[in-house]
Parts: structure tokens; sequence; C-alpha cells
């Protein structure tokens, strides 16, 4: 699966879908991260880490709030990595997550309403 | 299906993921909405919606743009329009949609990163 940060680094990258009608290749990688964000335990991880102190927790962190096996928290984390929206960096016993704020931004910036445009 | 709008009139509803964890009600009304975008043709359509002139279109304005049946644009639609993403109005032959904006303004701000917070 592709692990490129997708709709980042186009012209068209922060323009928002109620200024213009979205291309089909935009909208198929919009479909994807909104995909990987259409479940509730993947945005309360995705949440942990964002909000977390210093935007990086390590998966030690995340399993407390939540009654699931660890497989399957790493399931959630691995289709949030695999979209393009959270890094995983080993260090030592524990890989530590941050989230990938341009990604946010630009998905942020394309809910817009009203045809504004959020600089980048 | 509810027909509620979800994430709306909240104290919590202009927070980003980023500044607080999500609750677990909340991270499921969100994950409600991100599926019914979770697809190439209703993010489409959303953007047809909501760029079109006045922010208001014909249903007649929305089946041109894709090669598929009236009936699957009708059921792509209705998931847009049951998820509260959408309003539809009959008036005389045609149903005529409009963008929920608020509901997308507080969708934009959600993902906010960095824990910012953008005014209602």
């Amino acid at each position: 699966m592709s692990k490129q940060l997708p709709i980042v680094a186009t012209d068209e990258c922060c323009s928002s879908l109620a200024r213009d009608p979205l291309s089909e290749d935009q909208a198929v990688e919009l479909a994807k991260l909104f995909k990987a964000m259409a479940d509730p335990v993947r945005l309360r991880l995705l949440s942990l880490i964002a909000s977390h102190s210093g935007g990086e927790a390590c998966v030690c962190d995340l399993t407390g709030p939540f009654e699931l096996t660890g497989p399957t928290i790493s399931h959630h984390l691995k289709v949030l990595r695999e979209a393009g929206l959270i890094t995983g960096e080993r260090r030592g016993t524990w890989v530590y997550y941050r989230v990938h704020s341009e990604v946010l931004a630009r998905l942020s910036a394309v809910l817009v309403p009203g045809g504004e445009t959020v600089p980048a």
C-alpha cells in the first residue's frame, strides 16, 4: 500500500471543496484519508497522538484508554500510518508516533465552507 | 438512520482533535461523517453542491459530471443527507441540495493541527 503523502505539494493543496469542484484524482486521494478516519478508535488514536505533550506519543501511551488488545491497536495505527496521517519511529523498546500536521492542515482547509481559502 | 446533525451545538464543537483527546461519543459521531465522505463520488457531489453558484445545486446539475446512473447518484446523495452533510428540498420537478456549512466548518475546525481553535 502506498505510503506517499496524498494531496501534499500540489498547487491545489489548500483550496476548499466549496471553492472549486474537486477533480476525480483529488477526490480519490481525499477519500482514502477520510476512510482511514472513518473509525472511532482510529480518530481517538489520532487525537491522542496529536494532543499528546510534544506532539508525540509512545505506543505505550495509546493502549490504556481502550479496551482493546495490543494487536488491534497496532492494526489501527498501521491503517493511520499507511494513509499518511501519522509516522512511527522505533526508539529503544517503544514506537513513537507523530501526526503529519501538514496533512491534517490540508484536510482542514479542504473542508472550509463557503469557498474561503486557508493559507498554507 | 439518524438525521440529527452531529457534533453541532455542543460546547466542544469547535475544538481541534489536536487540542484535547476526543471523547468516545465525539469520535463515534465524527467517524460517521468521515465514513459518509470516504467515497470519491460522494466527495465530488459534496464539492459540486458546495461550490455551485448560490451554494445550491439541482439534482439535474449533479448527474452530468459522472458516468453513473441516476439511482446510483441518488443513493450517494441519500448517504450524504442521512449523515447530515447536505439537505435536499423538492421544488417543482427537481430536488435542490445545499451543504450544511456549519457541519463542514466544524469538521474543518476539528482537523486544525497543533491545538489551535477556530472561531465558530
